[in-house]
């Protein structure tokens, strides 16, 4: 439901999001988002379109968020590579529905809807800063508890 | 989000729906359900195949609800035709994470469990009789009040 192209622009999106005052290259975004170098341009265009994400050229020049991450949604990442269409009137475009959905339609709205509130609830900083120890994109650290004799 | 086939699967279910005791030709599901001919059968077989239609041969042979329309729910169409992904593992495949989704993956997911509760809460049946004048697939019936003199 969520297509390969969000899955990625979410993880690249982490990665400056977890670097703010650096510039990423496109090798290290790939790298750190397992991401192929083919595709990483394909997604970060559409960012860069949307204002989420500026390039910086120059020696010590790559990519970094355009906004702080705190005022980043998933929302916003998702809809600005891959949008969520939400059904406004009716696809069979009969005459008498228009934009009032038949029972059908307007329960596949009501589902987008609430995927929509959903990813709107939730700012980039809050991924990374969730205090969790599964940390997005990373390895998390195995702590040894090594035994005293 | 959802696909033109989870469209075009589920307004062929609805045609099916509304005809329990009929076999409805291609033909006519295709014209009913505003359905591009060629695509019929791309829609029609996964849903034959997970048992939510059957199809009848012969003279007056055509399709029909394998299930009660009470017994069939929009998340079984959606499921047939075009299944919703879940998140159950690191889609980074990274080693410490496994089943322990990081926040943006577990985000993801329970977006997309969201979504899966809301179809599964609605069956053909409801559908088709919520009694809502808009009804599935028809032109609605535009009552006219005659002035009278």
């Amino acid at each position: 439901m969520f297509s390969q192209t969000v899955e990625y622009a979410l993880r690249a999106m982490v990665v400056l999001a977890n670097a703010p005052d650096s510039p990423q290259t496109a090798q290290s975004i790939s790298d750190i988002a397992k991401l192929p170098p083919d595709y990483l341009f394909k997604v970060m265009q559409p960012l860069v379109k949307a204002g989420l994400v500026v390039a910086q050229r120059g020696k010590r020049g790559g990519f970094m968020l355009g906004r702080n991450s705190g005022e980043v949604t998933i929302f916003d990442v998702v809809n600005a590579v891959d949008p969520i269409h939400r059904i406004h009137t009716c696809p069979l475009k009969l005459r008498t529905h228009g934009i009032r959905l038949c029972p059908l339609h307007r329960k596949l709205d009501s589902a987008l809807a609430m995927v929509e509130d959903a990813l709107k609830s939730s700012t980039l900083a809050e991924v990374i800063e969730s205090g969790d120890p599964v940390r997005s994109l990373c390895e998390s650290v195995v702590k040894l508890h090594a035994k005293v004799h």
